[in-house]
Protein backbone atom coordinates (compact mmCIF):
# COMPACT_ATOMS: atom_id res chain seq x y z
CA UNK A 1 0.00 0.00 0.00
CA UNK A 2 1.46 3.99 -0.60
CA UNK A 3 -0.01 6.46 1.16
CA UNK A 4 2.06 9.22 -0.28
CA UNK A 5 2.53 10.35 -3.69
CA UNK A 6 6.28 9.41 -3.17
CA UNK A 7 5.88 6.12 -2.16
CA UNK A 8 3.52 5.81 -5.08
CA UNK A 9 6.08 7.31 -7.50
CA UNK A 10 8.81 4.56 -6.13
CA UNK A 11 6.59 1.43 -6.64
CA UNK A 12 6.22 2.61 -10.06
CA UNK A 13 9.50 3.98 -11.17
CA UNK A 14 10.73 0.19 -9.95
CA UNK A 15 8.41 -1.50 -11.98
CA UNK A 16 9.13 1.06 -15.16
CA UNK A 17 12.76 -0.10 -14.27
CA UNK A 18 12.13 -3.89 -15.10
CA UNK A 19 10.56 -3.11 -18.25
CA UNK A 20 6.72 -3.14 -16.75
CA UNK A 21 3.65 -1.20 -17.90
CA UNK A 22 1.50 0.54 -15.41
CA UNK A 23 -2.40 0.73 -15.40
CA UNK A 24 -4.27 3.06 -12.80
CA UNK A 25 -7.57 3.06 -11.71
CA UNK A 26 -9.10 5.78 -9.32
CA UNK A 27 -11.89 4.88 -7.04
CA UNK A 28 -13.59 6.45 -4.23
CA UNK A 29 -13.05 3.21 -2.66
CA UNK A 30 -16.61 1.51 -1.02
CA UNK A 31 -16.06 -0.68 -4.11
CA UNK A 32 -18.64 -2.92 -5.65
CA UNK A 33 -18.35 -5.27 -8.53
CA UNK A 34 -17.91 -2.69 -11.26
CA UNK A 35 -14.93 -0.73 -9.57
CA UNK A 36 -13.68 -5.01 -10.21
CA UNK A 37 -15.23 -4.89 -13.94
CA UNK A 38 -12.21 -2.31 -13.98
CA UNK A 39 -9.42 -3.92 -12.49
CA UNK A 40 -10.05 -7.12 -14.33
CA UNK A 41 -9.78 -4.85 -17.68
CA UNK A 42 -6.93 -3.06 -16.79
CA UNK A 43 -4.89 -6.06 -15.49
CA UNK A 44 -5.35 -6.78 -19.57
CA UNK A 45 -3.93 -3.63 -20.71
CA UNK A 46 -0.93 -3.20 -18.27
CA UNK A 47 1.61 -5.83 -16.61
CA UNK A 48 1.00 -3.75 -12.86
CA UNK A 49 -2.48 -2.61 -11.99
CA UNK A 50 -2.68 0.76 -9.28
CA UNK A 51 -6.19 1.38 -7.80
CA UNK A 52 -6.24 4.86 -5.83
CA UNK A 53 -9.25 4.69 -2.87
CA UNK A 54 -9.81 8.92 -2.23
CA UNK A 55 -13.10 10.31 -1.33
CA UNK A 56 -11.89 13.62 -3.41
CA UNK A 57 -13.97 16.51 -1.29
CA UNK A 58 -13.28 19.25 -4.12
CA UNK A 59 -15.78 17.22 -5.92
CA UNK A 60 -18.50 17.60 -3.46
CA UNK A 61 -20.82 20.52 -3.18
CA UNK A 62 -21.26 21.74 0.65
CA UNK A 63 -24.67 20.22 0.77
CA UNK A 64 -23.73 16.58 -0.54
CA UNK A 65 -22.92 13.86 0.70
CA UNK A 66 -18.65 14.23 1.27
CA UNK A 67 -19.21 12.98 5.04
CA UNK A 68 -21.38 10.25 4.78
CA UNK A 69 -19.60 8.70 1.86
CA UNK A 70 -18.89 4.74 3.09
CA UNK A 71 -15.51 4.62 3.91
CA UNK A 72 -13.92 1.10 4.50
CA UNK A 73 -10.16 1.23 3.22
CA UNK A 74 -9.37 -2.23 4.71
CA UNK A 75 -12.34 -4.14 2.85
CA UNK A 76 -11.28 -2.37 -0.48
CA UNK A 77 -7.58 -3.09 0.04
CA UNK A 78 -8.75 -7.35 0.22
CA UNK A 79 -11.44 -6.75 -2.33
CA UNK A 80 -8.26 -5.03 -4.94
CA UNK A 81 -5.64 -7.86 -3.85
CA UNK A 82 -8.49 -10.38 -4.65
CA UNK A 83 -8.87 -8.77 -8.23
CA UNK A 84 -5.37 -8.86 -8.90
CA UNK A 85 -5.01 -5.21 -8.26
CA UNK A 86 -0.65 -4.63 -7.61
CA UNK A 87 -0.95 -1.33 -5.65
CA UNK A 88 -3.92 0.36 -3.36
CA UNK A 89 -2.71 4.29 -3.22
CA UNK A 90 -4.60 5.63 -0.37
CA UNK A 91 -3.51 8.98 -0.02
CA UNK A 92 -4.52 11.62 2.39
CA UNK A 93 -6.87 14.58 1.72
CA UNK A 94 -3.60 16.57 3.63
CA UNK A 95 -1.30 14.61 1.07
CA UNK A 96 -3.57 15.85 -2.15
CA UNK A 97 -4.39 19.22 -1.11
CA UNK A 98 -1.80 20.49 0.93
CA UNK A 99 -2.18 23.84 2.91
CA UNK A 100 -2.22 26.85 0.14
CA UNK A 101 -3.11 24.52 -2.64
CA UNK A 102 -4.81 26.67 -5.27
CA UNK A 103 -4.59 25.12 -8.27
CA UNK A 104 -7.92 23.51 -10.55
CA UNK A 105 -8.21 22.25 -13.78
CA UNK A 106 -11.62 23.56 -15.34
CA UNK A 107 -12.93 21.79 -18.19
CA UNK A 108 -15.57 23.68 -20.29
CA UNK A 109 -17.83 22.36 -22.82
CA UNK A 110 -18.62 18.53 -22.23
CA UNK A 111 -18.72 19.46 -18.20
CA UNK A 112 -21.67 21.37 -18.97
CA UNK A 113 -25.63 20.38 -18.61
CA UNK A 114 -26.22 17.42 -16.95
CA UNK A 115 -24.43 17.11 -13.76
CA UNK A 116 -22.64 19.66 -14.83
CA UNK A 117 -25.73 21.92 -14.16
CA UNK A 118 -26.73 19.64 -11.21
CA UNK A 119 -23.65 19.51 -9.12
CA UNK A 120 -21.99 23.10 -9.86
CA UNK A 121 -18.37 22.70 -9.34
CA UNK A 122 -18.56 19.23 -9.67
CA UNK A 123 -16.40 18.52 -12.36
CA UNK A 124 -13.75 21.22 -11.97
CA UNK A 125 -13.34 18.84 -8.66
CA UNK A 126 -12.84 16.05 -10.65
CA UNK A 127 -11.05 17.84 -13.40
CA UNK A 128 -8.08 18.30 -10.79
CA UNK A 129 -7.69 15.05 -9.05
CA UNK A 130 -7.55 12.87 -11.85
CA UNK A 131 -5.46 15.56 -12.87
CA UNK A 132 -3.40 14.98 -10.00
CA UNK A 133 -3.50 11.57 -10.04
CA UNK A 134 -2.65 10.60 -13.71
CA UNK A 135 0.53 13.48 -13.13
CA UNK A 136 1.29 11.23 -10.02
CA UNK A 137 1.46 7.77 -10.89
CA UNK A 138 2.33 8.57 -15.04
CA UNK A 139 0.44 5.31 -15.85
CA UNK A 140 0.67 4.06 -19.48
CA UNK A 141 -3.50 3.68 -19.35
CA UNK A 142 -5.95 4.64 -17.35
CA UNK A 143 -9.67 3.33 -16.56
CA UNK A 144 -12.70 4.62 -15.90
CA UNK A 145 -16.40 3.16 -15.79
CA UNK A 146 -18.86 4.53 -18.10
CA UNK A 147 -21.26 4.84 -15.28
CA UNK A 148 -19.95 8.03 -14.74
CA UNK A 149 -20.46 8.70 -18.96
CA UNK A 150 -20.07 12.63 -18.47
CA UNK A 151 -17.20 12.08 -16.06
CA UNK A 152 -15.40 10.00 -18.53
CA UNK A 153 -16.00 12.63 -21.38
CA UNK A 154 -14.30 14.97 -18.98
CA UNK A 155 -11.54 13.29 -17.71
CA UNK A 156 -10.94 12.18 -22.27
CA UNK A 157 -10.46 16.00 -22.95
CA UNK A 158 -8.23 17.06 -20.41
CA UNK A 159 -6.25 14.53 -21.13
CA UNK A 160 -6.11 15.64 -24.75
CA UNK A 161 -6.54 19.31 -23.53
CA UNK A 162 -3.41 19.18 -20.94
CA UNK A 163 -1.06 16.74 -23.28
CA UNK A 164 -1.22 14.14 -20.19
CA UNK A 165 0.46 11.20 -21.66
CA UNK A 166 -2.06 8.67 -20.57
CA UNK A 167 -4.55 6.12 -22.82
CA UNK A 168 -7.98 6.49 -21.22
CA UNK A 169 -9.83 3.59 -21.17
CA UNK A 170 -13.89 3.56 -20.73
CA UNK A 171 -15.62 -0.22 -19.31
CA UNK A 172 -19.31 -0.81 -19.65
CA UNK A 173 -21.07 -0.04 -16.91
CA UNK A 174 -21.91 -3.20 -14.47
CA UNK A 175 -25.06 -4.01 -13.05
CA UNK A 176 -26.96 -6.07 -10.57
CA UNK A 177 -29.12 -8.65 -11.66
CA UNK A 178 -32.26 -6.96 -11.83
CA UNK A 179 -30.50 -3.86 -14.04
CA UNK A 180 -29.77 -1.61 -11.35
CA UNK A 181 -26.12 0.14 -12.05
CA UNK A 182 -23.81 -0.84 -9.81
CA UNK A 183 -22.90 2.14 -7.35
CA UNK A 184 -21.58 2.84 -4.36
CA UNK A 185 -24.34 5.39 -3.50
CA UNK A 186 -26.97 1.88 -3.85
CA UNK A 187 -25.85 1.68 -0.37
CA UNK A 188 -27.97 3.93 1.09
CA UNK A 189 -30.82 2.67 -0.42
CA UNK A 190 -33.57 1.06 2.09
CA UNK A 191 -35.42 -2.19 1.31
CA UNK A 192 -38.24 -0.82 0.16
CA UNK A 193 -36.30 1.49 -2.30
CA UNK A 194 -33.75 -0.92 -3.81
CA UNK A 195 -36.64 -2.56 -6.14
CA UNK A 196 -37.81 0.73 -7.09
CA UNK A 197 -34.54 1.95 -8.10
CA UNK A 198 -34.28 -0.94 -10.64
CA UNK A 199 -36.67 0.59 -12.44
CA UNK A 200 -33.84 3.47 -13.62
CA UNK A 201 -32.44 0.59 -16.16
CA UNK A 202 -35.55 -0.36 -17.32
CA UNK A 203 -37.25 2.81 -18.39
CA UNK A 204 -33.92 3.50 -19.72
CA UNK A 205 -34.06 0.82 -22.17
CA UNK A 206 -37.38 1.00 -23.11
CA UNK A 207 -36.84 4.90 -23.86
CA UNK A 208 -33.87 3.66 -25.86
CA UNK A 209 -35.79 1.25 -28.03
CA UNK A 210 -38.75 3.79 -28.37
CA UNK A 211 -35.68 6.37 -29.53
CA UNK A 212 -34.71 4.07 -32.20
CA UNK A 213 -37.98 2.92 -32.93
CA UNK A 214 -38.38 6.40 -34.09
CA UNK A 215 -40.44 8.29 -31.53
CA UNK A 216 -39.87 11.73 -31.26
CA UNK A 217 -36.92 13.38 -28.64
CA UNK A 218 -39.07 15.46 -26.37
CA UNK A 219 -41.79 13.23 -25.98
CA UNK A 220 -39.99 9.95 -25.59
CA UNK A 221 -37.73 11.73 -22.74
CA UNK A 222 -41.23 13.41 -21.24
CA UNK A 223 -42.82 10.21 -20.91
CA UNK A 224 -39.43 8.54 -19.15
CA UNK A 225 -40.02 11.05 -16.51
CA UNK A 226 -42.99 10.56 -16.26
CA UNK A 227 -42.32 7.14 -15.52
CA UNK A 228 -39.99 7.50 -13.26
CA UNK A 229 -41.81 9.81 -10.97
CA UNK A 230 -45.13 7.36 -10.97
CA UNK A 231 -42.97 4.32 -10.06
CA UNK A 232 -41.72 6.28 -6.98
CA UNK A 233 -39.22 8.62 -7.44
CA UNK A 234 -39.27 11.93 -5.33
CA UNK A 235 -37.27 13.91 -8.57
CA UNK A 236 -36.03 14.06 -11.65
CA UNK A 237 -32.43 16.38 -11.59
CA UNK A 238 -32.50 15.57 -15.66
CA UNK A 239 -33.67 13.36 -18.33
CA UNK A 240 -31.79 14.25 -21.45
CA UNK A 241 -30.78 12.80 -25.03
CA UNK A 242 -26.75 13.75 -26.08
CA UNK A 243 -24.70 13.20 -28.30
CA UNK A 244 -22.54 10.37 -27.34
CA UNK A 245 -19.16 12.56 -28.07
CA UNK A 246 -19.41 15.64 -27.87
CA UNK A 247 -22.53 15.65 -25.16
CA UNK A 248 -24.55 18.53 -26.86
CA UNK A 249 -28.22 17.48 -26.24
CA UNK A 250 -29.62 15.87 -29.50
CA UNK A 251 -33.46 16.96 -30.75
CA UNK A 252 -33.51 15.00 -33.27
CA UNK A 253 -31.69 11.47 -33.32
CA UNK A 254 -29.18 10.82 -36.80
CA UNK A 255 -26.21 10.31 -34.85
CA UNK A 256 -25.02 7.91 -31.67
CA UNK A 257 -26.82 9.27 -28.81
CA UNK A 258 -26.59 8.41 -25.15
CA UNK A 259 -29.62 8.89 -22.72
CA UNK A 260 -28.72 10.31 -19.80
CA UNK A 261 -30.61 10.17 -16.42
CA UNK A 262 -30.35 11.30 -12.60
CA UNK A 263 -33.01 11.18 -10.38
CA UNK A 264 -33.64 10.86 -6.24
CA UNK A 265 -35.00 8.24 -4.48
CA UNK A 266 -35.61 9.59 -1.00
CA UNK A 267 -32.37 11.12 -0.18
CA UNK A 268 -30.29 9.45 -2.62
CA UNK A 269 -29.29 10.35 -6.02
CA UNK A 270 -28.83 7.64 -8.76
CA UNK A 271 -27.65 8.09 -12.10
CA UNK A 272 -27.62 5.70 -15.16
CA UNK A 273 -27.19 6.22 -19.28
CA UNK A 274 -27.57 3.92 -22.33
CA UNK A 275 -26.43 4.42 -25.70
CA UNK A 276 -28.89 5.10 -28.72
CA UNK A 277 -28.74 4.48 -32.21
CA UNK A 278 -30.07 6.12 -34.84
CA UNK B 1 13.71 21.60 -34.71
CA UNK B 2 10.48 20.34 -33.66
CA UNK B 3 7.40 21.78 -34.77
CA UNK B 4 4.92 18.93 -33.16
CA UNK B 5 4.28 17.22 -29.62
CA UNK B 6 5.34 13.68 -31.43
CA UNK B 7 8.12 15.48 -32.80
CA UNK B 8 9.45 16.83 -29.35
CA UNK B 9 8.37 13.55 -27.25
CA UNK B 10 10.31 11.30 -29.94
CA UNK B 11 13.50 13.55 -29.33
CA UNK B 12 13.28 13.48 -25.55
CA UNK B 13 12.78 10.18 -25.87
CA UNK B 14 15.60 9.07 -27.01
CA UNK B 15 17.65 11.61 -24.83
CA UNK B 16 15.65 9.62 -21.74
CA UNK B 17 17.00 6.20 -23.72
CA UNK B 18 20.78 7.45 -23.52
CA UNK B 19 20.59 8.53 -19.76
CA UNK B 20 20.67 11.94 -20.54
CA UNK B 21 18.49 14.56 -18.24
CA UNK B 22 16.41 17.64 -19.96
CA UNK B 23 15.58 20.93 -19.43
CA UNK B 24 12.57 22.98 -20.48
CA UNK B 25 12.90 26.80 -21.55
CA UNK B 26 9.48 27.97 -22.06
CA UNK B 27 9.77 31.37 -24.43
CA UNK B 28 7.55 33.56 -26.60
CA UNK B 29 10.16 33.91 -28.83
CA UNK B 30 11.54 37.40 -30.05
CA UNK B 31 14.53 36.55 -27.69
CA UNK B 32 17.11 38.55 -25.98
CA UNK B 33 19.93 38.09 -23.51
CA UNK B 34 17.85 37.80 -21.05
CA UNK B 35 16.62 34.75 -22.88
CA UNK B 36 19.83 33.23 -23.43
CA UNK B 37 20.57 33.56 -19.77
CA UNK B 38 17.84 31.26 -19.35
CA UNK B 39 19.43 29.06 -22.31
CA UNK B 40 22.84 28.66 -20.01
CA UNK B 41 21.50 28.30 -16.90
CA UNK B 42 19.53 25.63 -18.16
CA UNK B 43 22.24 24.28 -19.80
CA UNK B 44 24.44 24.32 -15.95
CA UNK B 45 20.94 21.88 -14.54
CA UNK B 46 21.17 19.48 -17.87
CA UNK B 47 22.27 17.34 -20.55
CA UNK B 48 20.19 18.82 -23.03
CA UNK B 49 18.30 22.03 -23.39
CA UNK B 50 14.98 22.25 -25.13
CA UNK B 51 14.03 25.70 -25.74
CA UNK B 52 9.82 26.43 -26.75
CA UNK B 53 8.81 29.38 -29.00
CA UNK B 54 5.57 29.98 -29.03
CA UNK B 55 3.02 33.01 -28.65
CA UNK B 56 0.72 32.23 -26.90
CA UNK B 57 -2.82 33.65 -27.59
CA UNK B 58 -4.59 32.55 -24.52
CA UNK B 59 -2.97 34.97 -22.45
CA UNK B 60 -3.38 38.03 -24.06
CA UNK B 61 -6.58 40.18 -23.45
CA UNK B 62 -8.56 40.90 -26.29
CA UNK B 63 -7.35 44.74 -26.38
CA UNK B 64 -3.58 43.50 -26.12
CA UNK B 65 -0.65 43.07 -27.90
CA UNK B 66 -1.45 39.32 -29.65
CA UNK B 67 -0.61 40.00 -33.48
CA UNK B 68 1.44 42.72 -32.89
CA UNK B 69 3.89 40.88 -30.56
CA UNK B 70 7.12 40.72 -32.34
CA UNK B 71 7.93 36.88 -34.22
CA UNK B 72 11.18 36.06 -35.40
CA UNK B 73 11.45 32.64 -35.54
CA UNK B 74 14.96 32.21 -37.67
CA UNK B 75 16.53 34.49 -36.16
CA UNK B 76 15.89 32.78 -32.50
CA UNK B 77 16.56 29.61 -34.02
CA UNK B 78 19.69 30.81 -34.61
CA UNK B 79 20.24 32.57 -31.43
CA UNK B 80 19.51 28.95 -29.40
CA UNK B 81 21.72 27.21 -31.49
CA UNK B 82 24.38 29.95 -30.49
CA UNK B 83 23.71 29.37 -27.14
CA UNK B 84 23.75 25.84 -26.91
CA UNK B 85 20.45 24.88 -26.81
CA UNK B 86 20.22 21.06 -28.07
CA UNK B 87 16.28 21.54 -29.90
CA UNK B 88 14.23 24.34 -30.53
CA UNK B 89 10.41 23.57 -30.00
CA UNK B 90 8.27 25.97 -32.57
CA UNK B 91 4.79 24.17 -32.24
CA UNK B 92 1.65 26.76 -34.26
CA UNK B 93 -1.42 27.25 -32.62
CA UNK B 94 -3.86 24.07 -34.12
CA UNK B 95 -0.71 21.92 -32.49
CA UNK B 96 -1.34 23.66 -29.06
CA UNK B 97 -4.44 24.10 -29.03
CA UNK B 98 -6.54 21.94 -31.92
CA UNK B 99 -10.51 22.54 -32.41
CA UNK B 100 -12.58 21.52 -29.31
CA UNK B 101 -9.84 22.42 -26.68
CA UNK B 102 -11.89 23.48 -23.58
CA UNK B 103 -9.29 22.78 -20.41
CA UNK B 104 -8.04 25.63 -18.67
CA UNK B 105 -5.75 25.48 -15.30
CA UNK B 106 -6.83 28.25 -12.95
CA UNK B 107 -4.63 29.60 -10.08
CA UNK B 108 -5.96 31.47 -7.47
CA UNK B 109 -3.88 33.15 -4.83
CA UNK B 110 -0.60 34.07 -5.90
CA UNK B 111 -2.31 35.53 -9.31
CA UNK B 112 -4.79 37.74 -7.80
CA UNK B 113 -3.74 41.05 -7.74
CA UNK B 114 -0.68 43.23 -9.93
CA UNK B 115 -0.87 41.49 -13.39
CA UNK B 116 -3.97 39.39 -11.89
CA UNK B 117 -6.12 42.50 -11.49
CA UNK B 118 -4.41 44.67 -14.89
CA UNK B 119 -4.77 41.65 -17.20
CA UNK B 120 -7.51 39.63 -16.67
CA UNK B 121 -7.39 35.39 -17.77
CA UNK B 122 -3.63 36.36 -18.23
CA UNK B 123 -2.29 33.71 -15.56
CA UNK B 124 -4.99 31.09 -16.80
CA UNK B 125 -3.16 31.09 -20.52
CA UNK B 126 -0.12 31.16 -19.04
CA UNK B 127 -0.57 28.18 -16.78
CA UNK B 128 -2.27 26.79 -19.33
CA UNK B 129 0.04 26.93 -21.63
CA UNK B 130 2.81 26.07 -19.04
CA UNK B 131 1.17 22.90 -18.16
CA UNK B 132 0.93 21.68 -21.53
CA UNK B 133 4.04 22.50 -22.24
CA UNK B 134 5.73 20.66 -19.68
CA UNK B 135 3.47 17.88 -20.12
CA UNK B 136 4.28 17.87 -23.62
CA UNK B 137 8.14 17.53 -23.19
CA UNK B 138 8.21 15.95 -19.15
CA UNK B 139 11.54 17.52 -18.45
CA UNK B 140 13.87 17.53 -15.32
CA UNK B 141 13.66 20.75 -14.77
CA UNK B 142 12.10 24.20 -16.38
CA UNK B 143 13.61 27.46 -15.89
CA UNK B 144 11.83 30.61 -15.92
CA UNK B 145 12.96 34.08 -15.61
CA UNK B 146 12.56 36.59 -12.38
CA UNK B 147 11.48 39.17 -14.79
CA UNK B 148 7.88 37.70 -14.61
CA UNK B 149 8.21 36.93 -11.06
CA UNK B 150 4.48 36.41 -10.71
CA UNK B 151 4.03 34.36 -13.11
CA UNK B 152 7.12 32.79 -11.61
CA UNK B 153 5.20 32.17 -8.42
CA UNK B 154 1.83 30.90 -10.74
CA UNK B 155 3.80 28.22 -12.02
CA UNK B 156 5.28 27.05 -9.08
CA UNK B 157 2.22 26.96 -7.35
CA UNK B 158 0.76 24.79 -10.41
CA UNK B 159 3.35 22.23 -10.32
CA UNK B 160 3.23 21.50 -7.10
CA UNK B 161 -0.82 21.72 -7.14
CA UNK B 162 -0.91 19.22 -10.02
CA UNK B 163 2.42 17.26 -8.97
CA UNK B 164 3.93 17.68 -12.39
CA UNK B 165 7.20 15.68 -11.58
CA UNK B 166 9.70 18.91 -13.00
CA UNK B 167 12.43 21.21 -10.83
CA UNK B 168 11.23 24.64 -11.41
CA UNK B 169 14.04 26.66 -11.64
CA UNK B 170 14.03 30.78 -11.57
CA UNK B 171 16.73 33.06 -13.00
CA UNK B 172 17.67 36.92 -12.30
CA UNK B 173 16.34 39.75 -14.11
CA UNK B 174 19.10 40.76 -17.30
CA UNK B 175 19.66 44.24 -17.51
CA UNK B 176 20.69 46.77 -20.15
CA UNK B 177 23.65 48.52 -19.52
CA UNK B 178 21.52 51.19 -17.86
CA UNK B 179 19.43 49.22 -15.71
CA UNK B 180 16.35 48.47 -18.29
CA UNK B 181 15.10 45.16 -17.26
CA UNK B 182 15.59 43.22 -20.80
CA UNK B 183 11.90 42.47 -22.20
CA UNK B 184 10.87 41.87 -25.75
CA UNK B 185 8.54 44.56 -25.59
CA UNK B 186 11.36 46.94 -25.41
CA UNK B 187 10.97 46.86 -29.24
CA UNK B 188 8.29 48.87 -28.76
CA UNK B 189 9.97 51.95 -27.42
CA UNK B 190 10.59 54.76 -29.32
CA UNK B 191 13.95 56.69 -29.34
CA UNK B 192 12.92 59.22 -27.06
CA UNK B 193 11.26 56.39 -24.62
CA UNK B 194 14.48 54.25 -24.75
CA UNK B 195 16.06 56.42 -22.37
CA UNK B 196 12.86 57.09 -20.11
CA UNK B 197 12.56 53.57 -19.60
CA UNK B 198 15.39 52.75 -17.42
CA UNK B 199 14.17 55.04 -14.52
CA UNK B 200 12.01 52.07 -13.98
CA UNK B 201 15.00 50.59 -11.95
CA UNK B 202 16.53 53.15 -11.07
CA UNK B 203 13.26 54.85 -9.48
CA UNK B 204 12.84 50.92 -7.97
CA UNK B 205 16.47 50.61 -6.25
CA UNK B 206 16.08 54.15 -4.57
CA UNK B 207 12.86 52.87 -3.20
CA UNK B 208 14.10 49.22 -2.17
CA UNK B 209 16.82 51.58 -0.04
CA UNK B 210 14.35 53.77 1.44
CA UNK B 211 11.76 50.69 2.21
CA UNK B 212 14.93 48.93 3.68
CA UNK B 213 15.80 51.90 5.54
CA UNK B 214 12.52 52.24 7.57
CA UNK B 215 10.72 54.62 5.45
CA UNK B 216 6.99 53.44 5.54
CA UNK B 217 5.56 51.28 2.73
CA UNK B 218 2.67 53.26 1.78
CA UNK B 219 4.29 56.75 1.64
CA UNK B 220 7.68 55.43 -0.20
CA UNK B 221 5.50 53.79 -3.08
CA UNK B 222 3.74 56.67 -3.05
CA UNK B 223 6.73 58.48 -3.83
CA UNK B 224 7.91 55.87 -6.14
CA UNK B 225 4.50 56.00 -8.43
CA UNK B 226 4.69 60.44 -8.71
CA UNK B 227 8.57 59.83 -9.62
CA UNK B 228 7.32 57.73 -12.69
CA UNK B 229 4.62 59.73 -13.65
CA UNK B 230 7.24 62.65 -13.02
CA UNK B 231 9.73 61.00 -15.68
CA UNK B 232 6.99 60.57 -18.15
CA UNK B 233 5.12 57.65 -17.91
CA UNK B 234 1.96 57.91 -19.10
CA UNK B 235 0.21 55.55 -16.12
CA UNK B 236 1.14 53.23 -13.84
CA UNK B 237 -0.97 50.03 -13.34
CA UNK B 238 0.93 49.33 -9.79
CA UNK B 239 3.58 49.70 -7.51
CA UNK B 240 3.28 47.48 -4.69
CA UNK B 241 5.55 45.96 -2.04
CA UNK B 242 4.82 42.22 -1.59
CA UNK B 243 5.26 39.23 0.29
CA UNK B 244 8.34 37.57 -1.85
CA UNK B 245 6.98 34.03 -0.82
CA UNK B 246 3.24 34.05 -0.63
CA UNK B 247 2.89 37.29 -2.71
CA UNK B 248 0.24 38.82 -0.23
CA UNK B 249 0.90 42.77 -0.07
CA UNK B 250 3.33 44.15 3.19
CA UNK B 251 1.92 47.46 4.86
CA UNK B 252 5.43 46.71 7.06
CA UNK B 253 8.38 45.44 5.76
CA UNK B 254 9.20 42.28 8.41
CA UNK B 255 9.80 39.84 5.91
CA UNK B 256 11.33 39.13 2.38
CA UNK B 257 9.58 41.35 0.32
CA UNK B 258 9.63 42.07 -3.12
CA UNK B 259 8.68 45.52 -5.07
CA UNK B 260 6.60 45.30 -8.29
CA UNK B 261 5.62 47.72 -10.61
CA UNK B 262 3.62 47.73 -14.52
CA UNK B 263 3.75 51.13 -16.15
CA UNK B 264 2.52 53.06 -19.06
CA UNK B 265 5.38 54.61 -21.44
CA UNK B 266 3.35 55.69 -24.09
CA UNK B 267 1.67 52.51 -25.25
CA UNK B 268 4.26 50.10 -24.09
CA UNK B 269 3.12 48.45 -20.47
CA UNK B 270 6.75 47.64 -19.04
CA UNK B 271 7.32 45.73 -15.72
CA UNK B 272 10.24 45.10 -13.69
CA UNK B 273 10.57 43.89 -9.51
CA UNK B 274 13.37 44.21 -7.45
CA UNK B 275 13.44 42.38 -3.87
CA UNK B 276 13.21 44.42 0.07
CA UNK B 277 15.31 42.76 2.40
CA UNK B 278 13.49 44.46 6.01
Amino acid sequence: MARSVAELRAQVRDWRAAGLTVALVPTMGALHAGHMSLVRLALTKADRVVVSVFVNPTQFGPTEDFSAYPRQPEQDSAAIAAAGGHLVYLPTVAEMYPEGASTMVEVSGVSAGLCGDARPGHFRGVATIVTKLLLQALPDVAVFGEKDFQQLMVIRRLVRDLDIPVEVIGAPIVREADGLAMSSRNAYLSAEERPVAARIHAILTETAGALAGGRPVTEACAAATAALLDSGFRAVDYLELRDAETLTPVTELTRPARLFVAAFLGRTRLIDNIGVQP
